[in-house]
């Protein structure tokens, strides 16, 4: 077995582990606050890295978990969120050149999911589709034992997938993708939109209103925050329904913040996904969970993309 | 190398080959009438397969290309289109109890794309999306050079991605599935509905209206057979921006009737993708083209079936 690093560059946290000859325990960890919006970006990462790196033993690979849009194939990083400093930044030849080892790159989802797979809820199929319900959707999808990243690593792009093109605009500019029905900022947006229209419910549309806010007036009963869940769930539904059609998974991983709401999105989601799918055959034996591995994902899969690139050098 | 026996169920005709160690040229082949809807189809095809059996030497093993609905990993035909005698037929199972060798089934979408893969428009290339734009709509998806099949056994089922959750009904009885609006009978519907409600046309709304027949009014300059195809191609447009979205291949491999009208279908269809792609990378030295094999994908699909399952076996 080999000595890798993993790196987790996370919204609010930059993570990095070394992990040594395929041992479960990181022999060092470090964690620091990402501050992507402020200077020093490249520099505070390479000072974690070093923070984890063995003193008296080498290292492989260094794996890397970064937000998209980036490039797995030329480890670009494209336009990480907040963070001008690294726009169109070449991170892996940048620390492949710092720390004389081969680096891999790929973005969260895609991680999230291969994690999950090797060490999380996923263990054990060999057909695996991961999705994150959060600010924005995400997806990762393993097919026979393999991570899906696709010929120019877009692959598994699970929220930006047309439910209806004359749908609601979403943040990428197109319109009617699954985010743009079923995200957070999806899902506060119909909220707004109902009460500048008129529509009662205990909801200010304040700038602070919240997925979150919109949660708990649903569990007193409020019938707007009721019916914005059921519709995030309905599309939901309908997205999953295509997924299944594509990729006919034996299990289907839920990570993200909104899929943390339980019945609320899940109840008008499996209603909706039996309404849609085509075939209901795709549904037997079918196993939806939660993500196992939390805020441990990012980690453990840029662990995971590490020993994957070095098994198939 | 192996001998194996490639046989394909076709819709007319019923072929089997056999291929001696490797070998391009068959030993052995033979084409009858499929007559589906006549009795006697397990008999025609096992003398089928026995009249290019090898008299002198062994065989590893049978592959079999048929129309689904059928589950390729118990091998068993669930539907084929007007052939009640082999509904819900063990196939795999009868036809290795008879010749006792190893027999496997998959689909001819799946098995078209397999074959465009290993001898034809895909040689190469290790993310190849297949689409067969006929009767009905077919996928099949090679994701890092492995055939997609999926848990179930029903993979890319592209036909049957919805669209638009208000769109036509379609012929499995969902609503809005991309065969609703760009298979060749959804074309001719579309037709003989703006007939219904006025529009002009040279086109007469009778029972023999077919797509070919649209296709030449089209050429001709009619307003309504050219929107017809606009029609089917914008739709078309929208469902391969979902599946770059989601397998990101570096080739798309057209196949099937409909996807022979050329630029009536085909300009439109690119208009379209290029609108409702989210991100224009995906199309960077992206290769859309036609299907190389024409009548033999089936044929050639069944033996790299077969030659497949025996290498991992």
């Amino acid at each position: 077995m080999n000595n890798v690093i993993a790196v987790d560059i996370g919204g609010t946290h930059l993570r990095a582990a070394c992990y040594l000859n395929g041992q479960t325990k990181p022999s060092a960890q470090n964690r620091i606050r990402t501050l992507a919006d402020q200077p020093g970006s490249f520099k505070r990462l390479l000072e974690t890295i070093e923070s984890v790196f063995p003193k008296n033993d080498s290292v492989s690979a260094i794996g890397v978990a970064s937000p998209g849009p980036l490039n797995p194939h030329s480890g670009v990083l494209i336009s990480p969120p907040n963070n001008k400093e690294l726009h169109n930044f070449p991170l892996t030849e940048k620390l492949a050149e710092h720390f004389g080892v081969p680096v891999f790159l790929d973005n969260d989802a895609n991680l999230a999911c291969l994690s999950e797979w090797k060490f999380g809820a996923g263990q054990g199929h060999a057909n695996v589709l991961y999705l994150t319900v959060s600010t924005g959707i995400g997806g990762g999808a393993i097919v026979n034992n393999q991570l899906l990243q696709g010929f120019h690593g877009l692959g598994a792009e699970l929220g930006h997938i047309i439910i209806d093109p004359n749908g609601p605009l979403c943040g990428c500019g197109k319109h009617g993708h699954l985010e743009s029905f079923s995200s957070g900022p999806a899902i506060v947006r119909y909220v707004r939109e109902q009460i500048e229209v008129g529509t009662k419910t205990t909801l200010l549309s304040d700038p602070s209103l919240s997925p979150l806010q919109i949660a708990e007036a649903a569990l007193k009963g409020d019938a707007l925050a009721i019916s914005a869940f059921d519709r995030a769930g309905y599309y939901l539904g309908i997205a999953v329904a295509n997924f299944l059609a594509s990729f006919d998974p034996s299990i289907l991983i839920f990570g993200g913040g909104v899929s943390q709401t339980g019945d609320l999105l899940f109840k008008p989601f499996h209603k909706s996904l039996k309404e849609h799918i085509f075939d209901l055959h795709y549904l037997e034996n079918l196993i939806i969970t939660k993500a196992a591995l939390g805020d441990d994902a990012g980690l453990y899969g840029a662990r995971a993309l590490a020993e994957m690139k070095l098994n198939s050098i």
